[in-house]
This record gives structure tokens, C-alpha cells and sequence, in this order.
């Protein structure tokens, strides 16, 4: 079995016209996006059959990141799309509860209180079509406004999610700076929200909090050998005797979502096999063929199955135990 | 044969998702709106069945104001979707040349020099598909920050479109203010556009210049009385021998996209019959069916037919003639 | 008898002297207006006289709105302006108790809690003199940033009022945003309030309030097509079964103040008699004469006689009856 | 004879309330203060009086500094009222040709190029009634954002001083910072405008340049031994070589506007009493009786004959001689 | 015995490197100043020589204003430099009790609540080696955004400073506004200081606080005509019944550190000698000699001395009683 | 011969101290670092003997970037800080000729015009001690205002270190945004200037430009895999005939910081061998022991001794062939 722990809703295309009405009303009409079911049932079929085509048993299945528009003002419009995100993903649920299960957004908007977006947070973790949720650390969309992950600003947060027990999937949205893409920024938000949470008390405070950073971590693992001498360095607060930042680092989760197989090898050789979730992104980011190998950049279960020096059984945990172990709600 | 000098474009509602993505985006990719010959057909087909149910010859359409995010960061993406409305247009418009003439919108950016309009305006001046065009006077959509238009920051506009003898229909785009819906800021900005433009001396430095002032002309021929007083006010900088405010306004166009009949009357009496086109908004803001009636709002030309004490040649120039002489690139 | 809901204190010239020591004191000096009985007689005379002229029995007076400076800063500039005005008000009232009543500004300031209005409130309504309130709706004077009149920031004013049973006059003051003048600006103002108040649960949650929209109620009665299709539209949030606009509408009050009698004509068709008050702003807006029938724009109870299609006992309501029922404290 | 160079003209009060329409205007009427020439010719008289009493010959004036609102916005108001006060001080010195002179203000507004002041300097240079100018070195008033008097911001309007060889009186207007009263704010612009200047090239580039500072030089003739000591400190750029700062200080010029006798001679024996201009600012900030000696605190000249140690002759430069030397238009 | 009263701390300079580090740091590291026993011996010593070069006992040290970066950012890098120099302060008296007291800074930092300094001010309260505060009015180092010295914000640390019995030093720090000189911003600041707490109420509700005002009490000495004038003024609220402005002014202390002998005998017949404490700024801002008489500018024990008029019970209440008076915790 | 083209000067550390000077002065006085022959020498020499304990033949050394503060204000201090720096490693080259070579920072400021920074880069230029530059990407420092290195901001600077052959080591300074300590803000920077210079035109327009990014390259060659399937995606504008991304990074050049030998290995074998420079930043980020094998993490030539796979030749270039050949100006 091979569960994908990193993937975003395909919904019907007409879905995101209902966004656009969100963002050119104002706020002042909510609307409905009015996604009939047959529409659904086509697009999550279409689905259904990338999976079908790599050997996916399930997919764990979040909003399109990038459209979140957590930033959008007034930050009810970013509400009301977060749950209908949410929405059609329960409906996508329901219809393969075998095929997928969901990950829902939440609507914590740039510059406000963090507990603004635990009324959602309730709501779906009352639905039984959700494993997990996408905890964006950037509402502010590349602002750079926003408390980093590590601040105590997202206290109220991990306290409810370690309550319900719902493991939290690192990813950020959109980007509007200028200097990066929300892809870039994706990556950059992922290692400022590593190194902050682990510059911090955030995992003492919450030691059964579960977070899973996209993408293999960003630029983590690589400049491991940077934090590594930090914390050694009495001149900034280290010390011969202080936690080594290898310990600390495999208390997160990590997903495969790296696209390139000596990448993902350095990662697996840096937090371990039974810190790794297997996830594609597909469709997404990786959705194109090798043009040397013919072969989909996000077909990456081959690239875990010839990894040189992974045991089986760490196979088996990259691409199945880990998630069973971290998801708990999944079925 | 009736024209319709006020109407929108009905594009495919993909065509809006093509939006969400580009305001996704941080304006690092443009993209393609990607809508087939088929399904604009399909949308065309149905704006033709609308004309013909109300008896309409001939629909002038624009883009869909609320939708132009001319206030859009960064500024790039405006003029993406502008582009890609204007060319929706274009392509409608060729579908059925007899029944659609295209009013093009411009990228007149919040916080943006007018003339980097300008080069959308040259492009499509050059389509014989368009006769005119959408101008908005608050490109800061609710911001109150865009010079008004009796200001000079709107004459290199004004020069080229009068070197074109392009008629502009001025209607405002989005409102994000919070104290206003975009329908509500519709009325204001038309009322600031003429009271701006008749305190300045844009149409003596422009005398050919035709501006169509949407929706019967916001407030002011209601309170047409307080700006016939000023007028003669000498503490204002007025006087009896100044020209009576009635007379500039009627340097001025008007549609009748009113939804009520005593208010088009109104109208009709106070800025005289060859100054005023009929417009519909159809399918718009008018196309419910009045409980009582049973009829839509946006039926409009029965309450011209019936209008007491309205000549049978002042209904052919508000129905037809008045568009005509306007409109000079009409067919 | 005829009363004029609408009106504006004349207080002698040299009082504005001293709102401009208070504006150049940054605050720091009080000082005092220093108006002499004599001098109040004598402008208060000037006052009595406009009103014999043209047949006005008593007139209700407020501070000129325009000079108002609510936006001013330090705001307690603002208070002691406003005071000062309410003061004057009061002396003049005493001078002529059966020829004026008084109408009270607030010192609702730019970006300040409504709150800090209600101890002037409080104040006012312990004299007999006043018998109701100018209620400006933008203390922002032009900068947009206030909430609009529909916005539960209003409340804790509301509730006062209502428990004082004191009506309302909404009219804005100043506007410093180079779009509008500021008495273009009223009307904007007075769409805006009519408009955000009927979206919102104001009048439910406040049955006995009292508003009336000053200048015949900016744009609304003209735009009420518009208005009318909305609430019936369901992508706006609008059905069939809700309450129609125009039953909505006739929750407010609005006066005559619109120096143009057709337009007079379609507010009392559109809103009934029995909800327009008799105002003219004399001396004010429309103090000039008509140059063709050389009778002043402000004389409107003529208007009124000749109304075509408005019954005696309208006028009666329109002249006198209606402000007496809207002003319970009227002698 | 006595020349009191330091003084402010005394309109008739009206006027005041032409700049408070000014303020409420947005900017959009300019309106007319219309003094009458019998209500100018009253106040004059008064003033005239005023200098009778203490034997004063010839008073030079300028506009009331802290009503003179270079920070108000649009700055259109700015110029219109400095203008008005500029021809009100016009027909005042006409009135008493020998008894006044104009020190004329400039519209240097806040945030805007000084060279908009300069068109109406050229106005009043051509006026013989005026003798100087006002010059007020913050027109932030209190904002803190004015580049200092010893910036090159200032050169264009040094420039065109010197060429007419008018003296410039060093003096600010209103303060709207809440940290210090219009009349505080004076003592720190004059310190900081004697500090910022001796410290640049200003009067190197400028060597004809005459600059009178208001008060007595604000704080530092009184702190001088910290600004020589600085002159002389290598660690800041000083050296024993350089020139020392009392030479420096004694290339401007001084008022008495002290209203204290042990101050004034702390002034006379610092910079010499051939930089001292006799100044009392009568009518203002000293006219009231000391409780002790009863004698009005403006009423300096008596200070000055009685001075200890000033000699006769420089008793004749301090009340005439020096404002001859420099007033070079003077009569 | 000669106490000076107002001197700083001549740390070694590699201190200064260590805030150069913090000011680069972002706040994320504290890092240790890592001064030696040894290293601060030397300095110390070098600094008790400059006391027996000029005949000085006792020196009260405070850290050096101009350093103390209470506006930088984050706050917490103000509260680690400020707590630095104190422990300093502390070692330095520790090595010479008989010839230094401590005088604390205190973390008030700008745009931040006052509460926020009184943690460091009970922990300095706590050491015997601290007589007195260092007490900076602008926190926000010359951007004028700090509620002046008079104003109930710092009404949490007058109560606290009153309850320890420690009187205060009234000393700005740096100024970064492009108009004065941290030097020239001193004198400012103490002005200012000065005029708003004589405005207030702060001396009535806390009569027992103990200021001492910094380089003989700014420009208010010398200009102190204006403000007795003031406060018997009518119309700025003044009245011939109010507290005189000299008695005002001798509720607080001032220091003597003027560099200039005419000054320093202004401020003593103005404030008189039993409010004046000696202070040399030594080694600092006078520690140049002067060219004519060779002798160092803040060598003030001898002006004192030979001061005309002054009495020797005066030159010793200056010299040493004042002090013993107002610092309670002196050995 | 081992070439270290990464490190930063070591001055003595009362150098900073004069920093703390600057940035407390606001830019009124520009001083003197003061660090004596005799105090750089030792400095110089400690610094020779940490690079014979590694075998290092020479060293380039540039300022110790998060000191370089180039967002300070007044910019003047980040210009007067900046030549003290170059000027110092000028003297320390002098000092070591065959030890050290210069690299020069320049005075690129937040919010200014790249030009600003030329008559720094001609002077250095025109010195035989400097042989290539430090080029801040974040003159914000952490803000996210600047430009990105690929936009045409840049393109002055690029003009004139090309035509002086000059390569530019990429390296951000300090951070102040309370997100990212400096450290790791380096490394968001690199990635940055990787992926934006790589997104743009600017390698075509200076196809000679050298730019060598620091610490690996950031995040981009373990997040390689993301940026290929960008490149060959259609809908994000790339395409399987676009040239590779890992053919266009290799136009840029890489240091070998590190402290990690499996990510150095990546890096090797993803950029190639040609393509890396030899660095350590020592003694900086890696000048502490591992506690496992008690080596030093900065000591990096061992572990490209022993790099699996790497050929000799490999290893030649990478400590010396590649240096040579970018740095033409090396002796």
C-alpha cells in the first residue's frame, strides 16, 4: 500500500471563477461556488486515475496552496474560500473515501489573531474525511510580516491541533513580494519555519505536536553542517553540551516531494527513513516528463524502490508506516 | 432597430478562473486563459438569445467592470486580464458581427501614469470590432486616491481617444473600501466624474470629446438643483452670467440603465432626449423580474415605448440615432 | 405653521475667528469664542428676517456642517469647537424660543470611538433647546476611513438617541480628498449612509430610530431601480420574499432640500409625503436667485403649493405635521 | 527715533474667519477675506496707539506667525492666505506710511519645493511697503520633516533674497506636535536654524545673506560654551585653528524680544550690540503687566536706556542704527 | 569636598564593539560585552586622575547618553546594552567607592509603555553603588513621537522613582531626525522637559520627585521672560493670580554644565544656588582647552569659585550641600 | 597552493567600536577608526596562523558581512563604515601580500540608487590589493524591499564590475526582520539571487559577469529537482526545448561553505567541480570542533581530499584552478 501524504484538490476549473467573484466583491456577497456533482465526480475521477497510473493507493488531498489568499481583504473573503476548499474536498472524501482523504486549510489571515481560524479548525475536525491539515507559516503571503512559526503566536493553534490529535502538513501560499515565486517561497518559508521551531520552545511546549515540512525540508538538510556548528558556538549561545541540531531536526516529519533522486537520498541519509513521508504533489509541481528519462518528475515511488543503501522496511515506512503512524485519523 | 450602447461581455466562467490564477500568481506568470472556440460560442450564442427575447438589434459589450482589478499589485497582471477581456471581445464580436460591437477596456492602473494605457488603446483602436471605450474614472477601486477626472492626469488619455473619435463609456471597475459595494460605487464615481469634469475645463480643452455617463448619470440630475445653485453663487466663484449648469451638462451623454421608470423620465426631462442612449446592463444588474410586473428591470425599452409625453423621434435617437452619431465606427 | 427641519445657525462672522485660533493652537489653548449678547441679537435678527420673508414659522438650527472639523487633530480641538457651537445654538434658541429649535452636533471625531460623542450628548439633551442631533456619517471628512453609518460602530449613539427619543439629521461636513468639494461630498455621504444602513440590521436592532437624510436623500431615490433589483436578485443574496426596497426605504425620513422641483416631485412619489420633512438650508445652498423666475432656490414651500398630484393634507404633513411627530421635544 | 523690527500686524478679527472657510474649503473656493477699508483703518489706529505709548517711531510688521499655516493641506490655502495677509499688511503700511513697514510672509509649505515660494516673493519685493520678509525655518510646524535652515534645501530662496537685499526674520509658525506650544516650538526652530546654519556653508555661499533671528537667538547665546568648546573638539571635526563659533554667531542678527533685562544683556555681551535689533513682538507674548514693577513686559526700550554698561552709542544701534543698516529699503 | 554631579562612564572602548554587535544582530543573539577586571581597571583609573587633575571627590557616572540606543530595534537589544552599561556602572564603583556613585539608565524605550523599564529600575534600586537615574525624556531619539516629559505616560516610573527616593538626571540620548546633533538635541529636549512638566500637573501629584535638568536647564533660563509673560496671560489661560513661572522653575534641580561663566551666573541668579549642583560633563563635552586661557572648558570648579556675587555657603550648597541635599543614598 | 575564496576580515576589535560611534552619531560626525599600525598587525597575524593550522596558502577576505549595516540611516554611515572596512583589508593585504587578497564590499544601500555605490567600486578598482567584490543581494537587510538580483536595478553595478573584471561573491549582510537570524537570512538570499538572476535576462546581458554565491549555492542545489520541472512546464511559461536549469547553473560559480561533506558531495556533483571555489569563512561560521571527530567544521580541505569520486585534477580546481581562473587579478 502506498499512501501519498502530500497532494492538492483538483477541483473543476469553474471553481476558482467562484474565487475571482470572491476577490472582485468586496466581501460584501459571499455567492456560492456551485460545483454540481457531476463536475466533481469527473475531476476527482481524473484523479483517480493519476494515482491509478503510479501505483498511489491513497492520496492525502489539501487545498491548492497557492490560491489560498490568505492575505485577501477583507479576510472574510479568505474564510469563506477556505471552507469551500474545505467543502469540496469532504465532498471529494465521500466520493473515494478509499482513494483520498482530506487536509484541510485554515483561515489564518495575515495580520490577524491566530484564533480567528479555530472555529474552522472544529468544524472540520468533526468530519471524519479529515486526517490532517495544511498549516501555512506565511499568512502574510511574503510580506514578511507574519510571527514565524516558531513565535508563540501560533500557541493557540498547535494547542487545538494537538488536542484533536491532527497532524499539521508545513506549506506556505501565495507570494506577492516581487523577489519570489510562490514556488520559491514555498521553500523559503519551509527552512524559516524549521529553523525558527527549532530555535524555539514551540516542540517542549507541544512534544505530541506533528509537523510535517513540505518538500524535503527546504534548504535544511543541505546546510545542516551550518546549524550543526551553531549550536556549538558558545558565542552565539551554543555549547559542546547543547542538543545536537541532527536531534533536534528529527523530532519534524519531512515528505519526498524533491523531484530529484540525490536530493531525496540526502535527505533520507540526514533525518532518517522513519522521519519521511512519501508524497508527489501530483498534480503539480513535478507533472512533466524527463526529457533525458521520459519519466514523470513526480512519479517518485520508483526513485524510493532503487534508492541505494534504503532497507526494505524503511522503504515500507517511507511509503506507507510513517504516514499510518502520524496520521492516526486515517482510516 | 434598437442598440444597446450598455452591456457586458459573457464569457465563459472558466475564463474567470484564468483571473484567480493570475492573481495567484504574484504576476511571475502569465499564463493563457485558454478558452476554445466552442465554449465561447456557446456564451455568445446565449447573449444572442438574450437580445432577441427584448427585441434588441445590436449590444455594444465591455468587460465585466466589477471583475477589471485595475488596483491589482502588480500592475502587469491588470493589463494581462485587460488584454485577454479585450480580446474575448474581439473574438465574440467576429462570432456575430451584426449583433456585438466591442467596447474595449483600458489599463489604467491605480497609482499609474494614464499613459501606460496607451498602448492597449493604439492596439485596439487598429480592430475594427471596437467602437468604443469602458473608461473608469477610480482605477484605485474605492481607495479614494485616483485624480478625479476633471483632473489633468486623464489628458493624454483624453487627446488619444479624441484623436480616434472613440466614444468612452465611463463606469467605475471594482470598490474594496468596505463602506460601499462596487454597484453602490458605480453611482458615486459617476457623480464625482461630472461634477469634476464640469468644475474643470476638460471640455473646453477637449471639445470633442463624448463621454457617456453610465447609469442615467449617478446622482446628478436629481440634485441638479444644488449644482444650478452654486453655479450662480458668488461666494462659490459663481455668478448670473456664468453658463448655467444645465447647459454643461448637456455636453454630456447619458444611458438609460435606470431600472425605473419615474427616474428615467427624470432624466429624459432634465438632459433632453438626444443626450441620452439606451442601455441595458443586460444581463446584469437588472435582470430579475419585478414581482409585481412580472417583468425584468432590464427590459428597458417598453418604458421607453410608453413614456408619456416622449416624441416618437426622441424615442428613435434615444434608441438608436443618439448611439449612431456617437458611436461613429459603428457599422 | 410651517417648520424647517433643515437650517444652520448664522452666528456671527468673528466666531470663525476663533475656530481658527483653535486650529492654529495645536491644542494647547482653549481660549474662548467671546461672542457678545449684541452681536448674537444681531445675526439671530438677520435670521428671523429670512424667515418672515418667505413664510417659515420656526426653524430647526445646526452648526454650518461644513466648518465642523471633526478630522481636526488634536481631536479635542474638535470638542471644544463643536461645544462652543452647541453654546450658540442655545443662546440663540433662547432669544427667539418660538422661531428656533435647536439641532446639536456631536463630536464624533475622525478614527475615535464613538464613545467619546456621548458626555456632549448627554449634555445637549438636558436643554430644553434642542430637539434633536446633526449626525455626520463621516468624521473622516473625505479620507474614507470611517465606518460607514451601517456599521455596528454606531451602536453605542444609536442606543443613546434612542433612549432620548432625539431624531437625527444625517449630513457629512467637511471633505479634504481633492475629489469632492464638500458639498458634493454631502450627497455621497448620504447615499452611503441610506445604503449601508438598509444592508445592515440598524433598523431592526433600533426600531424607534429616527434618521433623516438630508437633500432629499442624496442618490438614492433617483438609483432606486438599481437598489430594488438587487434585493431581489439571488446571486446577490437578494429573493423575491425579501422586504422590497422601497418599504425598506420608508423606515427613513428625508427633507426637501433639493432646489429643483421635478426631483422633489419623484422624492415625494418614491418615498411618500408622509416621510419627507419641510428643510430648506436658508440662508445656505440655494440662497441666489433663479435668473429666469428671479425667485431665491430655498424658497420651497412655494414648490410644495404647487406640487402637482400632492394632496392638502401631504403638504400639511410635509410642512408641519411629520416634524412634529418626528420631534417629540418640539414645543 | 526707535525702530521696532519685530512685530506682527493686528487685522481687524474678521479675518481670521476667512482663513477658517480657507481651511474648510478642501481647497476648492478661494474665496475673499473682505476686510473693509474702515475696519482695517480701525485696528491700524489701535496699533498705532499701541506704539505711541512706549515711544516706538516705526514698527515693522508681519503676519501673526502661529496662524500662518504652512503645513495645511491642499497648500493652495497656504498660498492664498499668505497672500492675503501680505496685501492686508500692504494697505496697512499704506495707511501709515510712516509708522509701519512689511516684513512680508512666504508660502514655504511643508513638504513642497521652496522654489513655489518664490513668485510671491517677487510680488512683494516689487511693493515698496515692504522692507524684509518673514521667514519661518519649519514649515512642518512641529513634524520634524523640513530640511534645516542650514540646508541646501533653502539656497533658491537665499538666493533670490540676496539679490533683492532683503533681511529675512527667523521666525516659525503654529506647532502641531503635542510636544511643545506654537511658542515653544519658536525658541527650539531658532536655535536649531542658528545651529544647522553656522554649521553648513550658508553664509560662505551666501556672504550677503541677512538673517535676523527672532527672541534673542532661542537657546544659544546661553549654551555658547558648548558650541565653542565643539568648534575646538578634534574627535567631532573641530580644531583649535578653526573659526571660533562667537565670530561665527556675530555674522547674524538678533531682536530683543527677550522680556527679561538680565537675559538681554546676557544677548548684548555675547554677539555685540552692532548684531542686536531692537524688537518687541508689541502686541503679543509680553503684552501684560508685570505684577511686581507694573509696567508692561513688551515694553523693552526703557530696559535698553537703562541697560548697565551699554554704552550711548550702542544704545542708538540697538533701537535705530542697526535696522537702518540692514532694512536698506527702509524709508 | 567637590561632588560632580553629572558625568559618564569611560568604559573601555572594545564596550562600544560589543553594541555594535548587538545593534547587527537582530536581536537573536545577547552575546557578552567581556569587559576584563583588568581592561576596566585602567579605565577606571584614567578617570579618577581627570577627578584629582580638577579637584573633583566624588563623580556621580551615568552611561554615555548619546550611546544609549533606546529607539533601536528590537527593544530587547536597548534592554541588554542598557543593563550592560549599568553592570558596568556597578564594577566601576565597586573599584572606587569613595570617588564614583552610580547613576542608572533605564530602559524606556521608544513607542514602548513606560512599565516596561521598571524591571531593570528595581534591580539597580537593589545595589547600594546607585544614587540617582540617568533619565532620557525622548526615547525616540530626535523622531518626536515620545509623549513629552509632562504627560501621565510617565507617570508609572515618577511613582516608582519617588517610592526608591532616587532622584533623576534629565539627559536625552542620540537623535536621528537630520536637524540637530544628538548634542544640540540635549538642550532641546531639557527645554521641552522643562515647559511641559511646568505645564502639568506632574509636580503636584508627585512632590516629592526629584529633577535634575542637564546643562543648566536648556534655553528656559535665559528665555524665561516669555514664559512669565505666559503664564500671566489671560488669554493662553495665564492669569496675574497664578504661581509665578520663577517659582515653577525652582521646584526642579539644575546642573552647572554650561562651559561658559556669564551663562553659569544667569542660571544661579535665575534659578538661584541652592537648586544648582555641580557638574563637568568630565571628561566629555567641554574637555577642550580654551585657546585664550589655555584652562579646559569643563574645569568649573574654578568659575564657581571666583563667581561674582556668590556667596560661599552658596559655592558650597553648589559644590557639594545641594548634592548631599537631593542624592539621598550618597555615602 | 590552497586559495580560500571565502572568508571575512578579522580587524581588531575596537574597529567596531567606532561603528557604534557612526551608527550613535546620526551622521553629524564621521570620526576615526583609529586602529594604530601596531594593533592591525597582530590582528593580521592571528589570523596567518589559523590559515597555516589548515594548510590554506591564501585567503580573500572581504568585511564580516552582517556588520555592514547598508540599510542604516543616514546612508552616509553605511558609506563612511564601508571605506573604513576596505580600507582596513587594504592594509592588511599590504601587510600580508602573499597571505591575503582583497575583496571589497560596497555601499549598495537600502533604497538608493545602485549608482550610489560606483565612485566606492572605482576607488577600490583603481587599488592592486582588491581583486573582487562582496555583493550584498539584500541591501534591506531582511526588510524585502530591494530589487532582486535579477532585476535591471542591478544592471549600473554589473556594467562596471565587468568591465573591470571583477567577480562579485554573493553574500547578504545583517537581518532585521525578526524572522531569520542573519545566518540563516544568508541563505534565503542566495537561493534567491540564484533563482531570480537565473528567471531573467541578465547572464545574456553581461554573459562575462562572475558571480560566485556563497555557502553551497542556499537552497537551490538540493531543491534542483523543483526548478527543472519548472523549466520544461508549459502552463508556467517553460518548455522541453527551454534550455536546462542545471546547464544555466552552472554559469554561476559556488564556494564550498558548507561544514557538511554529503552536501558538499551534492553540490559537487550537481554543479560540477569546475564550477566550485574552495571556501571556509574562517575563522566565522564553522570555527568550532565536531564533537564526534573533534575536527574543526571549517577545516574543509580534508574533506575534499577525501570526497568520494572527486578526481585529482577535481580537487586542483576546486582549491586553486577555479580561483585562478575567476580572479584575474590575483598575483
Amino acid at each position: 500500500m502506498v499512501i501519498d501524504a502530500h497532494a492538492h484538490l483538483n477541483a473543476p476549473e469553474v471553481f476558482y471563477a467562484y474565487k475571482a467573484r470572491l476577490q472582485s466583491s468586496g466581501g460584501h456577497h459571499r455567492g456560492d461556488p456551485k460545483i454540481g456533482d457531476e463536475a466533481l465526480a469527473a475531476s476527482a475521477a481524473r484523479n483517480v486515475a493519476l494515482l491509478d497510473e503510479v501505483g498511489t493507493t491513497m492520496q492525502l488531498i489539501s487545498p491548492r496552496p497557492y490560491q489560498l489568499m490568505p492575505s485577501a481583504r477583507p479576510e472574510r473573503i479568505a474564510h469563506w474560500w477556505i471552507e469551500a476548499n474545505n467543502d469540496l474536498i469532504r465532498r471529494t472524501v465521500d466520493l473515494h473515501p478509499t482513494r483520498f482523504a482530506g487536509m484541510a486549510a485554515l483561515p489564518v489571515c495575515a495580520g490577524r489573531p491566530v484564533e480567528e481560524a479555530l472555529a474552522e479548525l472544529d468544524r472540520i475536525a468533526a468530519m471524519p474525511q479529515f486526517v490532517g491539515v495544511l498549516l501555512n507559516p506565511d499568512p502574510s503571503e511574503g510580506a514578511g510580516t507574519t510571527p514565524p512559526l516558531g513565535s508563540e503566536y501560533w500557541y493557540p493553534l498547535f494547542e487545538r491541533l494537538v488536542s484533536y490529535d491532527l497532524p499539521a502538513l508545513v506549506h506556505s501560499a501565495g507570494c506577492f513580494n516581487e523577489r519570489e515565486t510562490y514556488s520559491e517561497h514555498f521553500i523559503t518559508e519551509e527552512s524559516i519555519a524549521i529553523l525558527t521551531v527549532l530555535r524555539s520552545n514551540t516542540l517542549n511546549d507541544f512534544p505530541t505536536l506533528k509537523l510535517i515540512v513540505s518538500h524535503g525540508g527546504g534548504s535544511v538538510p543541505y546546510q545542516i553542517g551550518r546549524w550543526q556548528a551553531e549550536r556549538l558556538m558558545p558565542s552565539l549561545g551554543g555549547s559542546a553540551d547543547a542538543e545536537r541540531f541532527e536531534t533536534s531536526l528529527r523530532k519534524l516529519y519531512f515528505d519526498t516531494v524533491l523531484h530529484n533522486p540525490a536530493s531525496l537520498r540526502l535527505l533520507l541519509e540526514t533525518v532518517g527513513a522513519d522521519r519521511c513521508l512519501f508524497g508527489t504533489e501530483r498534480p503539480g509541481s513535478g507533472s512533466v516528463a524527463d526529457p533525458v528519462t521520459g519519466r514523470q518528475l513526480d512519479d517518485i515511488k520508483p526513485v524510493i524502490d532503487e534508492m541505494p543503501g534504503l532497507s526494505e522496511s524503511d522503504k515500507k515506512l517511507v511509503l506507507e508506516g510513517n504516514a499510518r503512524k502520524v496520521f492516526t485519523r486515517l482510516p
